[in-house]
């Protein structure tokens, strides 16, 4: 089946399943423009939002992402992709991140989170995208890195890679993504607005019974004597009892039930959810690491019971906390470190309370984002409708 | 001034302050039966509570409690107490049970977590307290478990204390717990009822303004061949963004303001919350500390950021997984454990449901059931007010 | 270069690089018979190793291997290869293991250990390669599994790798392992004598400047009523200040120094140890991680002195401990585990013991087996003499 | 009896058992002035040590030291103490260091590792004491800190309190440790030499079933464009193979048995080593977890095998890395932390290196300065003999 002829499939709507990144973020589905959340008046918390509430806003990062929506001859599905995120545009591996991965649930296929913990650096893209193509979107990344310039003696390098399984709609067992596809999402990554929904490594993922996906959300943190910001972007693929600010719509709303046997497992509580949270603010590992967890209480607000099967991990990294090895730019006698400033133990709590928020928000953008997409054996996850939502929502008092 | 005398001081009412576990336990506040959650139609998730709704639904659990509240000459408040949990009823130190400490924020003094964690044992009473009288609680456990019989050649033990700050409105410097008070905890332990609020270990404390304390629930989780029950209870002293049942009760209700100093400390989101979850499914200790890692999610959904200073700790134990030395009970033909069965790791995930509701509704508990309390300093943390927080509940969806 | 021209080069004995495990195995180098360590009289502490002195100790653990040893047309010398171990004869996702893996420095790709130390087992062969291989390696072992009668329906599987660096001899940027060379490995796996020094993945690291390889032991531990086995198969690339039986080798027995400007990093205490504990006492996950721990005293005993870039893991799994989901084998009546007893915390000490000493026995046997490679760039790894080790080992006391 | 009167019990020699920090280290006993370990030729690996080869090389560092011996009229024996370590002489609550908890194994009851892993922070003195005794302890170091000027309004203090077990020869269910012993131990110490062996919290500890105790040793790192120090002090209980140099002592000297029931005790491995680690190296909390890890390195070179039995921890801290709240001190303009330099994670090996040798040495030093002690119940640990040993270790190669 051509993409075109997968527009419509037993009413439900494909919408803009695009290869590239530039693609998934400048084309919007035609058919259907998908609310974020504050369209429909969800505004998690009391901090405010960076300019594009994403994980752009922070200075530097950039993300790009390759959807692989296909049909194949076998009668099975494509329906994953890539989410790569380049906390700068630099070399990381000469010029590496203070970075933290928090796990919550370990119960997925997450790579490098050892080294990352142990060393306090991130020195690769991050890349997300399904539980069976971790080691070749790694193998991709490692690719990559070592064929830019001023790496061509390096000779170790630590790959950070998420997941989450889309095995419900893809094709899973294919292991469809390959080096090419991690690389293309690194090189078309760019630091405007992020394409959300259905694409990049949430173009299969399920949540709550409904269409996952990417999300993203960002906070302002007023503090003295600048401002920080933080933000998050999140690959939702889990489930419990839908909760969108506060009200319970796992009560009235739900996903429709399939009679296929696979399809139970879609509406359980199992799959997973990466997040990945970055600042400016100067946080050194440790403190990344506790601004990590924070991302753990924004995903139990939308619901989460934290199920055996869901891994849940936070990555998180501080753009202005660098480490070079570049001796012309950071001469011995300036110090190793870009750190121009530090936040003190006790300041971090507002930029605690901004990873709570814009996780909240993001996981909430990932679905209201998302357009249904019809996978593998007929298997369907509805995006969530939005008209009945909004009614939902709007007799909140 | 007398316990009688202070019944009201400037508007405040001090209730039933009593210093046994007994009489808190069987005397409510002649002038204020404040509700449970579940009495103003607060009941979180989908899963129903236990007989007593309270940890003690999980067999043989027992809580004893003991409240400290005196004017004293020099002027200074004493507003604290200890509240003790009891895993079974016979020597804990001769039958141990499997058991784990979740660390979320360790800000915090908790004692024993570092060995319960290595061997997976839990060998004490639990009790909580404020924070700088962690040490002599804990020496007041070893003093008790020494004593007690079949532990006279006992040279090592690892007792388990956790605590939150209660120093807004108790003399907390003057460290006016003893070991005295554990004991008297410890031995009117009962596995009844258990007394809420402005009790024990809650006795001092002030969570998101408002006056905080002890709260308990429970979840009966249905299982085959046999179901499960997971009672928790909180010693809550943290804060954040007030949300019951998803209604942002911070938005329009708010705690009065105080002018003085340290008033102001008492309404910012540090401080912690203690969390003890028990359960009679025969989990082993990692998996109890899997289940422990939930009870955060609840936390999170009464609106906790997880900020800086909030030490936020969870022991977890299980009453159907015991370690026993006493040979004649457990003859080595017949193996050393007790366990009865096993719960899988796929079996899991409804445990770890009642463990994030039975959280969240404990610390409602904790809150609706506290009394308001004028301490030191004449600082005052008010109840929350029963019929506005009614109101805004009324209006859910 | 045919394998057979590169028998000598340079003066440099390459002995027996074969390509598959049973060559290896069965064909030790007609040069060189190099000693294991009891055969010039090193045996470190009391315990009495098994049979074969191997992993392969342990009832029903196989070991393959494949080497890759390669003069490539463009110059660069492929040293490296695959050792793969394997804990049963079945299939392991069905009936997984008990597992734990202790990290004591982190500065490693090593895949896996998050599900691990979750979730308490291991579910795959575990197999080591070079640095720069882990990615393909993991996926080879989820290729192989996933094609493994009875797993059609598997969409999730968590590998485990671990990996040293050859780079010094090996061109690892070529990332030359592939996912048929880990299948060969795996299903070349036997229980026999394993062959150990410059084979599989050891086949270009390097310890102490000295040729390392692959080494293994293990230890008879006399228990009531019946006494176990604990086997320990080491991939040595690491550094620091050789010592053997206690005699400080470094002080008189050096390396050549090279004058080639990679030939530096040789010398150095940086590379790694990856360490693979076995044992069929019945431990658990948690019993499991403190086993691992103890690894890490054996390493200590050979001279390192864990130097930043050295990522030591330590990998164990108990043979006696599975859990299966195969309703015909384990009928629920009959219980979920194949555990025949438990091992009390207080019985552990023996096995710690053996952990330790052969750890430190595998380590020795790793460089006394290793045979002199000479590798990219014309850089070479001798072996550690015989003869002047003997003699200096001849005179303690 | 008096302590004169103790002197010779039973042939057994009873050193200078002083009461004060001042007199144990001024005194040496007359009987016999035991050697330190480079005092017959002991010197573990390469690095030079410093001055007074001591933690107090640490510029600032100070230990003080509170020996109880006494005889009681109901026969039973104290043979306990307190050794304190000040990681600078100002207000350690105003000006914390970064520190951090490694935990090797953690059967043991030290208080404060969660905190200070946290927070990455140091805030009190920290003390070793008796098993039973680390809950007063704690208070005493708590009484002391809020008494101090400036802390006035301190409502939260985090001691760090690490201990052994000397139950073999110390009436330890007594807990006759008390905040007296714990303040004179603290407002006693000073930078000079530190009394070792049978002193302070070292009075009744045994290692390798010989009398263990207070162990002191430090390195000189040679970095660029400054040198650093790392410096160890160590209570060693713990027990293994004893191995001196390489030489393994447990094969021809072992301590005698005696016939006492819990005499058996005394020569198993069951004990427990703490160790402090100090630096004026600035490594952040992250670098000093690596740090402290590296410890057990040195433990393991002295014949630990890990028992089960045996509590092990490090605890470290940097001088050079501190957190101000004086706003005078560090004016906002001015930066908030001390530190004046960074170690680049390439630095550290020399520092690890440094953490091994001064960690072996230290331990040689605790039981070659150590005296024999003759406890409760008749129980003995004898001084490991010097000429024996020194007529072992003279046949090293």
């Amino acid at each position: 089946m051509s993409r075109t002829g997968m527009a419509r499939v037993a009413g439900v709507v494909l919408a803009a399943l695009c290869v590239t990144a530039g693609m998934a973020q400048n084309q919007p589905a035609a058919e259907e423009k998908r609310p974020r959340a504050r369209d429909i008046g969800v505004a998690p918390g009391s901090l405010q939002p960076g300019m594009r509430n994403a994980i752009t806003d922070v200075p530097g990062v950039r993300v790009g992402q390759v959807t692989l929506a296909e049909d194949q001859p076998d009668g099975t599905a494509i329906r994953t992709g890539v989410t790569a995120i380049l906390p700068h545009s630099g070399n990381l591996f000469r010029e590496k991140l203070a970075g933290a991965v928090h796990v919550f649930n370990a119960f997925g296929k997450l790579i490098g989170s050892t080294q990352v913990n142990e060393l306090g650096q991130i020195e690769t893209p991050i890349v997300l995208t399904n539980t069976l193509s971790v080691w070749d979107a790694a193998g991709g990344i490692a690719e990559w890195m070592l064929a830019q310039p001023g790496n061509e003696g390096v000779r170790s390098i630590n790959p950070v890679v998420g997941e989450t399984n889309d095995g419900y709609l893809n094709d899973i067992r294919g292991r469809h993504v390959k080096a090419e596809h991690v690389k293309r999402a690194i090189e078309t990554a760019t630091d405007g607005d992020v394409a959300e929904g259905s694409v990049g490594a949430g173009t299969g993922t399920v949540a709550f019974g409904w269409k996952g996906g990417i999300g993203t959300s960002s906070r302002l943190v007023p503090m003295k004597p600048q401002g920080f910001t933080v933000g998050v972007l999140v690959q939702s693929n889990f489930g419990g009892q839908l909760t969108i600010a506060g009200v319970p719509v796992w009560k009235s709303l739900q996903p429709p039930r399939e009679r296929s046997a696979t399809a139970e497992r879609r509406n359980d509580a199992d799959g997973s959810c990466m997040m990945v949270v970055a600042t400016d603010a100067p946080l050194d590992a440790r403190q990344l690491q506790r601004l990590a967890a924070r991302a753990i209480l924004g995903l139990a607000r939308t619901g989460s019971t934290g199920s055996h099967g869901s891994g849940d991990f936070v990555i998180a990294f501080s753009v202005s906390n660098r480490y070079s090895s570049d001796p012309a730019r950071f001469p011995p006698s300036a110090g190793i470190h870009l750190i121009s400033g530090k936040v003190l133990e006790d300041d971090l709590s507002p930029l605690f309370q901004a990873a709570v928020e814009a996780t909240e928000e993001a996981i909430y953008n990932s679905m209201l984002r998302a357009t249904s997409v019809k996978g593998r054996d007929g298997n369907t996850a509805q995006a969530i409708p939005i008209e009945p939502l909004k009614a939902l929502l709007s007799r909140r008092p």
